[in-house]
């Protein structure tokens, strides 16, 4: 059992695009004890700059394709304009924040997404190549432990964003997610680690549109299904996904719930707790 | 007298701005032994992005006004785009590259710089106020140097972009040559530090359209009539006013030449040595 705690925190869209929700975010993410890091999205300024630039968002079966235009803009915004303003409100309030992606201290190393068949669900598509582009997937050795280690060491917050890297000179966009879950799965050999996922819901609904419906617990062997009768749809699986996948690897605790609770969200006084 | 040495190299807009002298240069940085940090500014990058957005760049005086929108360009270019492109190229080149504006951990806190008067010989804008807006200036305390050393000691090779913060959550623009020489300043109570400051030109030339005119050596004595007689105008003065500040304040050694020629730079064989 490893005595020192560690919080990462996940935060997207609903808090970085809100410059009052994301001002009050960040006093609560200061005033969480211990050590910390922070892992971003970018929200809809890559978006809204992709537009001004008549960069047009390329979807295929609902995921956006990294081309090279939209991998420049997601590095400008995600890793420029999003995680340099974060640092330096956090700085502001005290805390030695580093905003890093992960080809910053090679701490996240990915590998490019092989083109991929589309499944027999694919409709139209069946049979057709997809290429994802500049996306990044990680696997268990993707992330060093030891030199984000060495930076907690240091005194120092983590502020991660959505960029890694494939060690080739390559960066590579990565669902923030993914890099949340990746980095508490493997900060869990030194740290007793906690994982918290903020987003735009109190937690996992009954009933989507009833705050009151929070699912308190979900075992992994609910996730099937949860899935199956609707209660978790869309984005959420991605998200559960990574959640279970944390709880599973040896992350002591992880919490899915809306950002603006944070201290009863990281002590699941509030939202959901996934269990193994 | 430090035994430990670190070479501080400033690049600017003609390596950063072609792909095969970027490369070339990466090449030749990695292949410099010891310590070593690197600064850039941001090149044509900035300027292009602004005109697509129809954000003009505003000048007074010759040099550029940091309004709100040109703060968020150049934060989205040089911390995101051209630091983390140049980051990602140093790790496929075996260097543990770490892509920093001064906000990361705190290692560059400047002050916005003041509304100034301009000056009697401003012309027809004597006695206007200038707001310069969102510009950093460097003092004796801006530079963490016990920060930069811990990363240093953790075997990164620190990437400096020219964007800094107040301390009170306001990024900043401030000169990479300022950031270079403040930087070499700070290190060079723990190190032997040298800066090289790499620019189009082999050196300071006496004759501007004759590459083998060469100064090989410049004393501070003979700053004032080396400005006096033409040999450094324009852009060259305030750069060689941050080569001169550093040596004298306590920098090995400075330099001031061509990047295709780093090593020998580096080591005095080519370019224009600062000294005392």
């Amino acid at each position: 059992m490893n005595n020192k705690q560690l919080t990462i925190i996940k935060i997207g869209g609903n808090v970085i695009d809100n410059s009052e929700n994301l001002h009050q975010f960040l006093l609560d993410f200061t005033a969480l004890p211990g050590d910390k890091i922070l892992v971003h999205g970018g929200g809809k300024i890559a978006t809204e700059l992709g537009e001004s630039l008549g960069v047009e968002a390329k979807m295929v079966e609902g995921r956006r394709i990294t081309d090279l235009e939209t991998l420049r803009i997601v590095t400008m915004v995600y890793a420029g304009l999003v995680n340099k303003n974060m640092v330096a409100q956090l700085q502001g309030k005290g805390i030695n924040a580093i905003g890093l992606t992960g080809a910053d201290g090679n701490i996240i190393k990915a590998k490019k997404r092989p083109i991929i068949k589309v499944s027999p669900s694919g409709g139209d598509l069946e049979g057709a190549e997809i290429d994802y582009g500049f996306v990044g997937d990680l696997d268990e050795n993707s992330v060093s432990f030891e030199m984000i280690d060495s930076l907690l060491k240091a005194g120092l917050v983590p502020v991660l964003c959505a960029i890694t890297h494939d060690g080739d000179s390559q960066l590579l966009n990565t669902n923030a997610d993914t890099i949340a879950s990746a980095v508490a799965v493997a900060m869990s050999s030194l740290y007793e680690t906690r994982l918290v996922y903020c987003f735009e819901k109190k937690g996992v609904l009954k009933d989507i549109n009833d705050d009151a419906s929070v699912v308190r617990e979900i075992k992994a062997a609910e996730f099937e299904g949860l899935k199956a009768d609707g209660t978790v749809q869309g984005g959420m699986i991605p998200k559960l996904h990574n959640a279970f996948k944390a709880i599973k690897k040896g992350v002591s605790a992880v919490y899915i719930g809306k950002a603006d609770e944070l201290n009863e969200l990281a002590n699941g006084i509030f939202g959901t707790k996934m269990l193994k």
